[in-house]
């Protein structure tokens, strides 16, 4: 069979024990070539109804009194994201707050811990948030800033981590998904490194929860945030979430004290005396409207199950490799994601000097990827709702884009 | 007419000029006696169909292509709360976050930018989510807390504040509204107290936004936050706001440097550099679901017009007192909350030695006030929702309770 006929892609599909999933989701347009679930993921029907629920029946029904449910959501949801996707124990994630709100609060607390040490490192192409966020505390406490080099396409190596290990650093910021070449860094082996070191690792999984395992306790990770909106099908700016491993979650101090946090919260007690456990980490009111969405967002990916959505995810991402090889890499695209599949997460950069134009073009023909700058086409997909038919309609589009601007015979603007 | 009757609550339900908005509400129980719009504010039918048009439309069909709007959302709800309810200019208010991470960030910007003086004032009695924040930043700062005595009932002083006023004092945290009492605090007289003396106030609006104008512009109010979920009927654990007057937006430094905070955003350059303004002060992504449903209930506020809603808040309150007065004070009660209905927010204090008790039993009777340590049951009327006859059905209840409890002729277990 020709690897890239729609024949091949139709088989594949045929066979995806995750194809049934794709039922769960409200897809208005399916004419739509949506590979940008890895920004935004698409809404699962349980979490359309879980709203409506709110909004339709607990809010106006129950009024102050839904509050004997709401105040556990961020734990229950949290058990159900720690405990039924990243390999957590129970107690140990909150689904809480935005990723940069929590990335300052245990960063700050991870510093905090660690008195005696003046550096904090970080990836020079990480995520901005993140970079943003380390900017922030590091000006702030007058700390050194240890720039990470990272390959525009392998990520982060054990190597260049362990070249900023010393006694001095505190804590190293890293994405486990590097969010433009899905790079996946050695989570195992660089936080043992620093572990080893007496540094802690504030682990990114925004670009991998939900695509590929992360197993925080058997990989004894320490610290970890992230968001609910990409692979977990959360909604739009759903509510983001922590982990602290136990041991630490009563030695760390959070750094914004509010009353979710307080122990006998509604005695409101004379002075702060914070909750033990995971609870302690929660800061003010939860956001209930949006903690609906995300749980049932969440549930599927648990339903799933993380080593089926990971198969999923390695078949979806190499047969777009397959495609970008046969069809994109004569007309002057080239590779930007790691070419082994084990060391890739679920988005595939595709490099073009024009990208950012060809991301609008497609955009208008409807195939939905995303531009990251300077020169990447990043082409989402979400193992619970992508199928194999889709990659190849959006590969597809691209291919008659290039070969539009690029006609046989013809030398075009593009690389040489 | 007997000030008492029921006759008369219709009467005064009949020439009620925001009598028609209660119909702008979902209210599946019309038979609930509900009086806790204090802590959870009524649906608006809008929020509810502002919520299905996120979830059932804008995030299945525009999927990423939403933030194309969504992305202002932040700023176009607060312009909408700042300019329409709260007195500001527009730019000066973003509704985002939870009013405790705001707390913190507003608080922590201000001290750093008074960084000769090591105290930092609030009420010994103020709402406890401020002052476990006060607490926090106090500790890792090592600055003196002045604590406030504010009284039970009337609040804080002009006099009090003055106490504490010098040159090492440099943040006031108050409440515009106490959330026990309902006290309104002099906001004009205090402001112009502290500006004098060189201290910041950070008003936390949270008991009176949507209840009694605050005029920040007018008042020259530096530094305010408050929640949208109570009387701007946002929803359970709706986001809450920000207010910056303009002149100080970019002289304070908040502490939590985001990517919504960054200038050109989606170039994610290489380093941290703040919008100008108030998108400066924004952080993470924004939940859009929530959202949408507070913009539809501040969006009611702002079409009633906050001195309407103002004198039907005043009419409500003294028409609880008046009944206090009359049914509950031969039984026991004292009314908790300031006699004087122009330093009166919104809610009114009911003391009980029983409060606890009484309002479970009120609780189980479909009449819900809410409880406050140690003896307070707290009536919340909501000017748009609340009907005097509701206010006469509650306080008729809790009336029939005490008369059981202590039938006349013989001493009953209360307060002599």
């Amino acid at each position: 069979m020709d690897l890239t006929s729609l024949e091949r892609a139709r088989a594949l599909d045929g066979t995806d024990p995750l194809g049934p999933f794709r039922a769960r989701f409200a897809v208005p347009d399916p004419g739509l070539v949506y590979l940008d679930g890895n920004s935004l993921g698409r809404p699962p029907l349980a979490a359309i109804e879980a709203v409506r629920h709110v909004a339709e029946a607990e809010w106006p029904g129950e009024l102050i009194r839904g509050w004997e449910h709401w105040l556990d959501a961020p734990l229950r949801v949290g058990d159900l994201l720690g405990t039924g996707v990243l390999g957590a124990r129970a107690g140990e994630v909150a689904v809480t707050d935005s990723t940069t709100v929590n990335l300052f609060r245990v960063a700050s607390a991870a510093l905090d811990a660690r008195p005696g040490r003046h550096a904090i490192a970080i990836a020079a192409e990480e995520f901005p948030t993140d970079r943003y966020i380390v900017e922030g505390l590091a000006g702030a406490r007058g700390l050194e800033i240890r720039w990470l080099a990272d390959d525009p396409i392998d990520g982060l190596t054990v190597r260049e981590v362990e070249r900023v290990l010393d006694e001095d650093l505190a804590l190293l910021v890293l994405s486990h998904v590097n969010y433009r070449s899905a790079a996946i860094a050695d989570l195992p082996g660089i936080t043992a490194r620093a572990r080893a070191a007496g540094a802690l690792v504030l682990w990114d999984l925004s670009h991998s929860a939900g695509a590929v395992p992360v197993d925080l306790a058997a990989n004894g990770v320490d610290l970890a945030v992230g968001c609910t909106y990409k692979y977990l099908n959360g909604g739009p700016g759903a509510p983001a979430y922590l982990y602290v491993r136990e041991e630490l979650q009563d030695e760390l101090r959070p750094p914004i004290q509010g009353w979710f946090a307080q122990a006998e919260q509604f005695e409101m007690g004379p002075r702060f005396k914070r909750r033990a456990g995971i609870g302690g980490w929660l800061v003010g009111t939860p956001g209930i409207l949006a903690l609906a969405a995300a749980e049932a967002g969440i549930a599927l990916s648990a339903e799933a199950g993380i080593e089926r959505i990971r198969a999923k995810g390695v078949a979806l991402t190499e047969y777009a490799v397959e495609l970008l090889d046969a069809w994109l890499a004569p007309l002057g695209c080239t590779l930007g994601s790691p070419r082994d599949s084990a060391r890739r997460g679920n988005h595939v950069s595709i490099r073009h000097p024009d990208a950012r134009r060809l991301t609008a073009q497609l955009i208008e023909r409807g195939v939905i990827p995303d531009f990251r700058a300077p020169d990447s086409i990043r082409i989402g997909l979400s193992p619970l709702t992508t199928s194999f038919e889709v990659v190849r309609r959006g590969l597809e589009a691209l291919r008659a884009l290039l070969a539009d601007n690029h006609p046989p015979g013809h030398d075009g603007p593009g690389p040489s």
